[in-house]
């Protein structure tokens, strides 16, 4: 039973435990630093389908099917999908949804979708509506980019402050019981929008959201942010990531280190020419759900603090002169 | 605290009251037959603003806003806003949020997206972790003509069987007290698709969903279809409506003397030239708030089903080839 904590924060009382994830990525991302903690890297970003978009929806059918799997369970065990992507109209999951028969729970946060959708499954859980519920998302450079940039065909220069958008998709399957990481707590964004209106800067976009949720989260909890062995915002990339420890200071939390972000991890942006780092859906749900879940199971993280970071534009609110409004989700994992 | 139903339905035990809401038309939905149950007709459509998508973001702001001062409340009283709409990346809802300063739970599930707001909204107030909660959408013709079909200057025709985006926005503000109608059961829709390919059908594409949740909502409440006063299906317009009713029948169910369709019942097809019925997030959205609130307010109706449905559909999936989803979400509102 929900219980409400501060604000804007809920605590999860029943602790609903991540019994499952997993990552699937494309060959850029299963060939960065991150590589050894994904499930599946694929050679071909088209996955054998005839397009990108295609493609994307075959990478989230499999992250959750997978991790259906994985969690020894069956499709008709899952109460609730909840899922969304970057794809106009949720192309992606919706898609992915038709092929799975599990009640459905389309969400929309842009890059914030993990934490969203998590948030949702971790409330939904504990509310008692559920037995078991699917969290997840996906992203794709190639469709990404021709929806929201250019056709990639145009070869067009990336500024220094543009991020690369993961091939990729996470998804996490909650249960009750059982010796897993589990939610403890859930602070719900709002959107914060400080005027930035270059669309090749989505950490400077997105980085007000993240440092308002993030503190909001401790002043609710009552907790030092030295309470988690890791803050993971993402993806506001190295410009984000930056702006984000640099205003949280002002609020009085020097996070420096215990401090990543999934879009500044994810490549070697240097030798991989991703600029300011990854981003996407997809970027916080495969470094979530891969490299994250699995050092809590290791037993090398045991509080963790995910903040999946949105950049809510659309080409349509850009082309008309609007600026990026951002909003944040903050999930707590525990372990025992 | 929630409790699960069947296999596919929740009871909202605690039942949340609906205790405010309200409705914003344009002037075609102003003209129409339910004209006399919308709270506010705009007299121009784009409500002041330079562009239409300018013009829903600030209806769906508008019903937002004046449902909370009905309500007798205030922004910061609002624990969650659960929101969507049909342009890309929410930008409608998305930019209401930014002004309004109200934790953000985006939400996308097409024309179903008011049955989607209300059951997460409903389950969240029943989980314990709000006291108060808003549920929206919009749509507006204009935007949304040009997003997914084409430039209104084109003055393209349109088929028998095609439906007119309402604008329009709906909100609903749900409290835990009080002598208001309540939510008493929510069953979250699976995605269908039979396979429609025609556009310009989606009351076809959208059919099979509704008739799914509808069935099993009943199946897993043990309810005749009779129970209610009212099953109110919404957007399938006048030829979805008819499928829908005769596939039930198949499944032993004949709602014909209970049942209505939001997007049958908003214009007058003939005289306004709207061929099948309205659609779009912002039909169900305004005749759920306007039309069935207020008769259930004034004791005409007592229990009501309310069955949104939407095509989870993109411009892109259709020039891909690729078939229309269906979904629908189904949320019982009752009366003493």
């Amino acid at each position: 039973m929900g219980k409400r904590v501060g604000k804007q924060t809920v605590e999860i009382e029943s602790k609903p435990r991540i019994i499952a994830t997993s990552s699937i990525v494309g060959p850029k991302e299963g060939s960065g630093p991150l590589k050894d903690y994904f499930d599946i890297i694929l050679e071909d970003d088209l996955n054998d389908k005839d397009s990108y978009e295609k493609a994307e929806s075959s990478l989230i059918y499999t992250s959750i099917s997978e991790c259906i799997k994985k969690a020894n369970l069956k499709e008709e065990d899952i109460n609730y999908l909840f899922a969304g992507d970057l794809l106009n109209q949720l192309t992606s999951s919706s898609f992915a949804a038709r092929d799975l028969n599990i009640p459905f729970v389309g969400l929309y946060g842009a890059c914030s979708t993990m934490t969203e959708s998590l948030s949702m499954a971790s409330m939904i859980m504990d509310g008692g509506f559920a037995n078991y519920v699917v969290a997840a998302t996906s992203s794709h450079f190639s469709s990404a980019e021709r929806q929201f940039r250019f056709p990639l065909e145009y070869g067009s220069q990336r500024s220094p402050t543009a991020q690369w958008t993961v091939t990729g998709s996470g998804a996490m399957v909650l249960g009750k019981e059982g010796n897993f990481p589990y939610v403890t707590f859930v602070t719900i964004g709002k959107v914060k929008d400080y005027g930035v209106c270059d669309v090749n800067n989505m950490g400077e976009s997105m980085a007000p959201a993240a440092v308002d949720t993030i503190a909001q989260h401790l002043r609710d909890t009552g907790r030092d942010s030295n309470y988690y062995d890791l803050i993971a915002t993402g993806d506001l990339g190295s410009v984000g990531k930056k702006l984000t420890e640099k205003l949280l200071l002002e609020y009085g939390y020097d996070i420096k280190n215990i401090y990543i972000d999934c879009g500044d991890e994810i490549f070697d942006h240097k030798k991989q020419g991703t600029n300011a780092g990854g981003s996407g859906c997809g970027c916080s749900a495969v470094v979530d759900c891969g490299y994250i879940y699995k050092n809590i199971i290791k037993g090398n993280l045991k509080k963790v603090l995910l903040v999946s970071t949105g950049a809510l534009l659309s080409s349509t609110s850009c082309f008309q002169g609007l600026t990026i409004p951002g909003i944040a989700h903050a999930v707590a994992i525990e372990t025992d």
